[in-house]
């Protein structure tokens, strides 16, 4: 029941989508998936470890530099390379691109949260073996890189000689037509120590600007007859050498790859992963993938979408919600990447991808891990205060476009510091998170000083304008219009920002006055920023065209003239790379849904021929040059009973990736578009929402399948749905009988009683 | 009668301005006022020599690079160091930094076109001499700058020591907190070439990227008793050393340096220059200055503002109107940049500065410089039509927002290459001109194909929505607003633009027909587009605010906050130094005139009331930021009768260098403002219009002032006019009789002919 991804390509093209695809991660240490031997020279590689929030920081070079520009760029680092190992057999070194391959195959096997490769292979002077690679970053020790080769000599070899290396000389990838080579961005690692022991070999890396440091012991074992060992020691390498007499027994090779950074593990990294690496070297490599299958289990029970009918769909939504998974980060100093931590795309930044498209999967799923990511964002929050005051606020907290730890990186300000929605957005995940949780301590401790800092921030960017509050020169969601005023999205989540904030100063003026008085002390909050709140929040200003009766996505967006896309030729598309910003600011084109996304995050006020009509006016305007598009499409799709296109942009998401439709997977997956799979079809298809009133299911079966179940948490529960042709059934597998709301009548959950509605 | 500058300042503060301030340049050549000698190594000092137009490349790097951005950026360069000239008495070398001075002076002869420094000197070791330096860049043969010292040993000197050279190793200037320093913008240039001759001494030097080159070829002449004469030539520089005994007798130095380059003379820059330095050496230093002072006084005849009753603000006017003439570029290779040649400020760059503020000056007072400037304009026309197409315009010019040669400069489009006004604003110096000359040739061959390209941006640009033409995503003079729809200033400029392309057209069509045929034919252009023109010029928006009864900066400017300039501290000032600009962005606040500009350029069709309530509104919002928005709202404050402002901003625009008001006039001098100077009087106090319906003037006297007079150049008329507390005069000086308007009356003048009215 597709578990296993198989990728048997050997050309160069496809080698470095599946450098992204087979990328093995598990939220903090990530390792692309390279050939452990290298490539010819001629090809073209992106050889990749990563950390997550692990960085240096680069100078921002600029044209015209204004004020408040960021000055540095936080990037994430490749770091030591524990990843090669080299075989010879005899005089001929291995290599697939040589001689002749009777079997080549690659998989992911995502039940059981490892990769492989098989291959049986003949050198071109004739000989013949078969080698079994397998590799692993291990949920359980998070530290942890773990790869297994077996190798069998068929004929005509004497001797197998294998090179195991430890680099600590690495740079982040470099294109020759990427200016920040000649910039010097992409060596951003000294190595400061070599060290070889007998029991393990082990590299430190400082980086220039931010003096953190990563360090990876490593070591190897052999089980072969009599294999000869030596090892060398360079000043940023280390080779490790055996030599075995070809037994005709199979050799088998492992070696565990422990890596600790000064973020997580403080200033001694060496005597913290020494025991890490004493504990993983008492399992077997087998022992490993065995407790890996565990936690795969574990995840997959709770988090498994199974869909009856189309297996291509099921595999994209399966490696989806694996790749999410491998990335998210399940400690404050990390969240999730936009490529995750398959890539260097995005210089591993967070954005707004985290609160809009991938944390409800994880609240929805994994409630601790959507509770960390909030904690990221809380602990940035200083650094947001701090950018509200570059930004000319005098109160509150303005979140970056983009960052690793806090400081805003983006060096484009209208599609970047400009997206005052991030603000909104993170306060809407903690929101939800409430909604989802009722979890009222994470309400005193982190939730009302996030919204009560957010709101502030609203009301020093808005006015009142004609009794009606507006937010002027914002950038929303949709990159093709940037800054402008009264973006609806905008305002519409500025809205719930600024009506729950006061929402929770009244709760906690109700349940904590203590705590509120706490935090009111710590932010020299009154109550009259409160009503200021609720009184900004009750006169927003949302821009609707009384003719076409629809939202406007800002006050001049529909007064341009439209795009003409069907005369664009498609060679032009995506449209960013082909017009000047101004070109495309000059028309109603969107890169992306906007007003649509608003409709779907907040659609209580709106009535269903606004909804629907706006729908059908952005679709035609929207390029889906953004892979964060289509999920959102799908969803909205499914809300208004459109069907056919519910699946169409479905299908676009499931696959996105694995079948390279945006040109750029090499660079690493769309993360934001693999949680948007996910909502695609628990907030598509099955139409949940989580109100304060409740939960709402609203569920359509896709007419190309035969069903589909999932499984979902809220308030305790484990509730599972399944979703077929004339019938939905749900089923209390977890926590105290609910009431939930099915098309919108109100349905009693009993534990371990199945309830099937027709 | 204030003819002189002097200033006497030897701080290094106020040397660094007097480099700008005494600079001499004759629009080709420009040489900033340093010390021959030097200054002591804790100074710092501008060194600078320019030739108008003469630049490399350098690439701009970008945080984030998008579609249409601009690769290279052109930069004026500091060409080669002919300054130099050290003066040793015996074993001490000549610094007015020590021993004691009893006389120092510099003064610039305004009306003899020299510049000169006169020093009374005691060495620490009591050695007394004094001092007299001149220098001289020539109206005459525009490739020389000529020096002059003179030396006479008052006591205690056996032993006079000149050492004069030739340094061909040049960077531009760098700051240490300047980031350019270290991505290698400053250094050029390489010495390809140097040569001693008995005649002469040569270097050439040659562009990194634009492979232009440049050669000064140098002699030095010497009045003294036996002197004892050597030369020595390094790799980069070329030393001449005069050693002369002391006979009571002054010494008299001389050097002539000839600058030529490939832009204006060719492959043979040395055989280009020999002929030229042969004739100058024939000519004494006495000579040449006569020579430069026959010259001035035909500029300052048909040029000069006499105002009585005010010698400070006398001295402004014909500092600035002396600098202009200096700066301004007298072929088509060149135009003037935003500082002249007296600085690197702004990279030697010509902005829409030249059409709308220092355009008008020569046009009105030396068309033929005037029309110069517009050949420019037309041979980058080429690039303008490039650039269209870049940023997506299937048709039309798009005038860069900054360059030299052709293409776009801006590294920053929000207030570069979005600023599409500067298309219309040549396209209205184009119709100025052709007013003032009628000048039907010029019509046929130029502008009739510049006004038609320009119109063809618009049409591409705009769109009609409700049945008006609209103007989306584009940035007014105001650069504290960016990128909004339908801003008036624009709208307005275009409509004209518009409007007089269908009037060329038909006017071709009538008169010549012939050349509109290949005009046509070259543009492939159809009488449909000029009916288009015609449309849309007629059926333009102008957005209005009916109650306020003023026209609305853009669509969405009036609905923003207002900025509440009474709050800001004056260390806030300038707002573009301490906020961002998307802060700036959110209110109502202006860098500078926009709408009232428009009101200026365009007055007919705008009632009184909408005159004064736009202008009584933005001026409480304007900062005056811009060294441009002095003279328009002096303009516009006469117009209105408000003398009080009108005297008073003139004022701020008179001595803006002279009193460094805006605090960077070391970089260069504001020439925009120079020419805004000339403007608040003639356009300003006596209120010239020049019309199709013919010359209107409507003068007024400020109270502070007993008169004040100037002339001006009308078709081909020579007029005087003579502002006095109860009367006006006018005299027509050359052309035939004619007929003005003053004060709404018809005025017929007839030739040298005193006209008084009261």
């Amino acid at each position: 029941m597709v578990w296993k991804l198989t990728k048997n390509e050997v050309d160069n093209h496809n080698l470095l989508l599946d450098e992204s695809i087979l990328s093995l991660g598990n939220g903090y240490l990530g390792v692309r998936g390279n050939f452990e031997e290298g490539y010819p020279e001629t090809f073209s590689s992106i050889r990749g470890t990563y950390i997550n929030a692990f960085h240096d920081e680069t100078e921002i070079t600029y044209g015209e530099k204004l004020y408040g520009y960021p000055v540095m760029q936080q990037k994430i680092l490749n770091v030591i390379d524990s990843q090669g190992i080299e075989i010879y057999f005899d005089d001929e070194k291995f290599s697939v691109f040589e001689g002749e391959l009777f079997h080549f195959e690659r998989n992911l096997h995502m039940d059981q949260g490892f990769a492989e490769r098989i291959v049986h292979w003949k050198s071109p002077k004739g000989r013949e073996a078969k080698l079994h690679f397998k590799r692993i970053v291990s949920f359980i020790t998070r530290e942890l890189f773990a790869q297994e080769v077996t190798i069998e000599a068929i004929q005509g070899i004497q001797e197998v000689k294998i090179v195991s290396s430890l680099e600590g000389e690495v740079t982040n990838f470099v294109d020759l037509n990427d200016p920040r080579v000649a910039s010097g961005h992409a060596k951003r690692l000294d190595v400061i120590e070599v060290r070889s022991e007998d029991a393990y070999n082990l590299i430190k890396d400082l980086t220039y600007v931010t003096e953190l440091e990563v360090a990876c012991i490593s070591s190897s074992h052999i089980e072969a007859v009599d294999p000869h060992y030596s090892k060398t020691v360079g000043k940023s390498r280390i080779e490790e050498v055996y030599v075995c007499a070809s037994s005709g027994e199979p050799i088998r090779f492992t070696k565990y790859n422990i890596y600790t950074d000064s973020l997580r593990h403080g200033d001694e990294l060496v005597e913290v992963a020494l025991p890490l690496h004493e504990k993983v070297k008492l399992q077997a490599f087998d022992d490993l993938v065995a407790e890996q299958g565990m936690y795969m289990a574990r995840f997959w029970k709770n988090s498994d979408v199974v869909i009856e009918g189309d297996e291509k769909l099921q595999e994209g939504i399966r490696f989806n919600l694996y790749q999410l998974l491998q990335s998210v980060g399940k400690d404050p100093y990390s969240n999730i990447a936009a490529k995750g931590l398959s890539g260097e795309g995005y210089e591993g930044h967070y954005f707004w991808d985290t609160e809009i498209f991938m944390f409800p999967v994880f609240l929805m799923t994994n409630p601790e891990i959507a509770k960390n990511l909030l904690l990221h964002r809380y602990s940035i929050l200083d650094s947001a205060r701090a950018r509200a005051k570059v930004m000319g606020h005098e109160k509150g907290a303005l979140f970056p476009w983009r960052t690793i730890n806090g400081p805003e990186s983006s060096a484009f300000f209208p599609a970047g510091t400009a997206q005052y929605h991030i603000s909104a957005d993170i306060a809407y995940s903690y929101i939800q998170y409430y909604l989802v949780t009722k979890d009222e301590e994470f309400l005193q401790d982190y939730m009302a000083e996030m919204l009560f800092e957010t709101a502030r921030l609203w009301v020093d960017t808005g006015h009142f304008h004609n009794n009606q509050f507006k937010i002027d020169s914002v950038t929303g969601p949709d990159e093709y219009t940037c800054v402008v005023n009264n973006n609806y999205y905008t305002n519409k989540m500025a809205q719930h920002n600024l009506l729950w904030a006061e929402k929770v100063y009244r709760l906690l003026e109700e349940k904590a006055p203590s705590r509120l008085e706490e935090v009111a002390e710590k932010l020299e909050l009154t109550e009259e920023e409160a009503e200021k709140w609720k009184e900004a929040g009750g006169k927003m200003y949302l821009p609707y065209h009384e003719e076409l009766k629809i939202h406007a996505q800002d006050d001049s967006f529909l007064q341009k003239s439209r795009w003409d896309l069907e005369k664009t030729p498609a060679d032009k598309f995506p449209l960013l790379l082909h017009y000047h910003p101004l070109t495309l600011y000059r028309y109603q084109v969107c890169k992306q849904a906007d007003t649509v996304l608003a409709h779907f995050l907040l659609e209580d006020d709106v009535d269903e021929e606004t909804l629907k009509n706006s729908y059908d006016y952005y679709e035609e305007i929207t390029t889906h040059d953004s892979s964060l598009s289509y999920s959102v499409f799908s969803i909205m799709a499914s809300k208004l009973g459109y069907q056919k296109r519910a699946y169409d942009y479905f299908r676009e998401t499931a696959r996105l990736d694995l079948d390279n439709t945006h040109g750029n997977t090499k660079d690493g997956l769309h993360m934001a578009n693999m949680g948007g799979t996910w909502l695609a079809i628990v907030y598509g298809f099955a139409g949940l929402r989580v109100k304060e009133t409740g939960l709402y299911l609203n569920p359509m079966l896709p007419e190309q399948w035969q069903s589909f179940h999932f499984h979902f948490q809220y308030l305790g529960r484990l509730i599972n749905i399944h979703i077929e042709k004339d019938a939905v059934s749900y089923e209390l597998l977890e926590g105290d009988e609910l009431t939930i709301w099915h098309r919108g009548e109100a349905v009693a959950l009993k534990q371990n009683r199945r309830l099937q509605v027709r």
